[in-house]
């Protein structure tokens, strides 16, 4: 299944740096970074139970904000991309 | 329709942040703001090709990243929530 993860982490603080890396890096295990804090993923719903996991135990729930949509249907039906686009279709044919 | 707007505009000049406050305006005309760059808006199709053409004239393709995300089903089955949540629904009944 095709989700978005999107989210806000408060960097106020070195401690809101470091959830933000942290972030970013459980996101890049399991997708492709889109947008600065927007990653589409092509997991199963193990892998997404996984990823929320582990995102869980790093967001600060009082401050930071983390949403993960499901895109149902096609991905590709369902965006609309404007300017930067950063996206790699891994199902695309390979052109050598 | 429910859609997901999300957006990454380039601030390094003054131009830039000119950019931004347009489009979060913009946005903020169509729906709610979830995120910092993120936005849910419930649209008809002559909306969401309003919003669409109003964003289209302020973002820099060159430097900006716009993607709108149409939520197939219902939003509220689509999206999961952690932390800090600014949305409202307006469907719910309000207790006075």
């Amino acid at each position: 299944m095709d989700i978005l993860v999107t989210y806000d982490v408060e960097t106020l603080e070195p401690s809101g740096q470091k959830r933000l890396r942290k972030v970013a890096t459980i996101c890049q295990n399991f997708g492709q970074r889109v947008q600065k804090s927007v990653f589409e993923c092509n997991v199963n719903q193990a892998q997404l139970e996984e990823m929320e996991h582990q995102l869980l135990r790093v967001i600060d729930l009082e401050k930071d904000s983390l949403r993960i949509y499901t895109l149902y249907g096609n991905r590709s039906k369902a965006v609309r991309v404007y300017g930067k686009d950063h996206y790699i279709d891994y199902n695309d044919p390979i052109i050598l």
